[in-house]
């Protein structure tokens, strides 16, 4: 999927939306346990009630691996669901890889031969060698960490050289890298006022804002600083949609939460003159 | 493992070699695969031929994952075959994760619970709370990204504020979250005149050292910066001895190229009186 048809998207269904597949074992609701495979029974349900109001879906990888071949298999299941049934779905492995260039191009298979994600999040601290290999599959994407949204993220990110923050620095080195097509990045919502001063920076290129919703970000602070005249914002919410109702009425619950969440966006959209 | 117990098996073993185990399938002997898990047969012989001159395995998790669920299943298998087999191995997941906490917290789950490896390398991009939730793991250890091998390192890790590269940062400030006895450092190899640098702040914590033999580092300049009197090293070789040969004797010749690191590492751990 490039740009273009991403903003597509965007624009038909009033919404940028994107909604984190992050299936703690422990939170699902008991009726799933007699299923053959809970965590895909409990994606497949959030996703049939939810994907009318979102453009993206975000699988966090660990909440996968973390059980092992079953969590593998769950994750695969899970995108075949919203490949054959909702086509135009932009789905992101949150997986935060990044090692040397021989190894990258492994997860790079892992991810965009093997199962057919358009996008990866990568981790930026080995430089160019280890987000290359990722670039060069066509309509495939990188998403690579710039400013995080967690308390860590004053430890490095802002290490500064002649003024340039580091989070600045993997901003504008990388954007040479790639285009406005194969590459966005990670944008942490706790501090959405910076996103003006990210916007100087990268103006054009889709930021992926993780932290609305359970972690406190303010959609409509993120909208302000963040809209450029393509949208150029991906917004997630992962525990706020998904976790909303404990009950076996989850899913409708959580297509509550998610229409909620495309409302506003399309009211954002609309004052932007977007739509 | 706490660093009592690693030490001791360098001096009981007189190698401080780690064999990466990067099993590329394009790479495999043709006469593995009529098997019915060629990846697990390789890394099985591989392990039996060469473990009495090393005192650690990494696998290298893309290589794994890049094979799906059957990948993974051959990491299992793997791991297995070494803790039944050669209970005083030390094994690395190389991984390179690091996310949110409750994030961390899955991959630690993943690597720790779940598949029972000694350590995960970490990349440091997010933080201390990216870090901190695999250090909760008693006898289990960190290994953090500070200095890596490959070309892209330039790109972000000599970031410099007030004369402190970032690397140095990530060494200075990561130091204090964990101990010893729980965390260590990749440091890479083709830069070994920086390991004194390196030891200057972090002298007693072990170090991870890639990129001897096919990545070009020379294991005489890693020992004469880098040894404490504690060893303080894993030299790590993978290509240089897991693909030296592609017949079917890849196993006896692996074994040869491990003993010949062990010999010279035997000579340098005898020359910095250790042993």
């Amino acid at each position: 999927m490039d740009y273009r048809q991403l903003f597509k998207n965007i624009t038909t269904k009033r919404s940028f939306l994107c909604i984190g597949l992050d299936p703690e074992t422990e939170k699902l609701p008991s009726s799933l346990n007699s299923m053959k495979d809970p965590v895909f029974e409990f994606n497949r349900r959030i996703i049939d009630s939810t994907a009318r109001y979102a453009v993206a879906y975000k699988p966090n990888i660990a909440f996968y691996e973390g059980n092992g071949v079953r969590g593998w298999s769950s994750l695969e299941s899970t995108l075949k669901h919203i490949r054959q049934n909702y086509p135009d779905i932009f789905v992101i492995a949150d997986a935060k890889r990044g090692d040397i260039g021989n190894t990258s191009k492994m997860y790079a298979r892992a991810f965009f031969d093997n199962m057919d994600f358009d996008a990866v999040t990568v981790a930026p601290y080995m430089g160019e060698d280890s987000v290359t290999p990722f670039l060069s599959y066509h309509g495939k994407w990188v998403i690579l960490l710039a400013l995080t949204s967690n308390k860590g993220a004053e430890n490095f990110q802002y290490h500064s050289e002649d003024g340039v923050k580091l989070f600045e620095r993997v901003l504008s080195v990388s954007s040479k890298w790639g285009t406005i097509n194969n590459m966005m990045y990670v944008v942490g919502a706790t501090r959405a006022e910076m996103l003006g001063d990210i916007r100087k920076i990268v103006p054009d290129h889709f930021l992926l804002v993780p932290g609305v919703g359970a972690q406190g970000g303010s959609l409509e602070d993120v909208a302000r600083y963040g809209l450029n005249s393509n949208c150029g914002l991906l917004v997630n919410s992962s525990r706020g949609i998904i976790f909303a109702d404990s009950t076996e009425k989850f899913d409708k619950t959580a297509g509550n939460k998610a229409r909620e969440l495309q409302e506003e966006m399309e009211q954002h959209l609309f004052r932007a003159g977007i739509i």
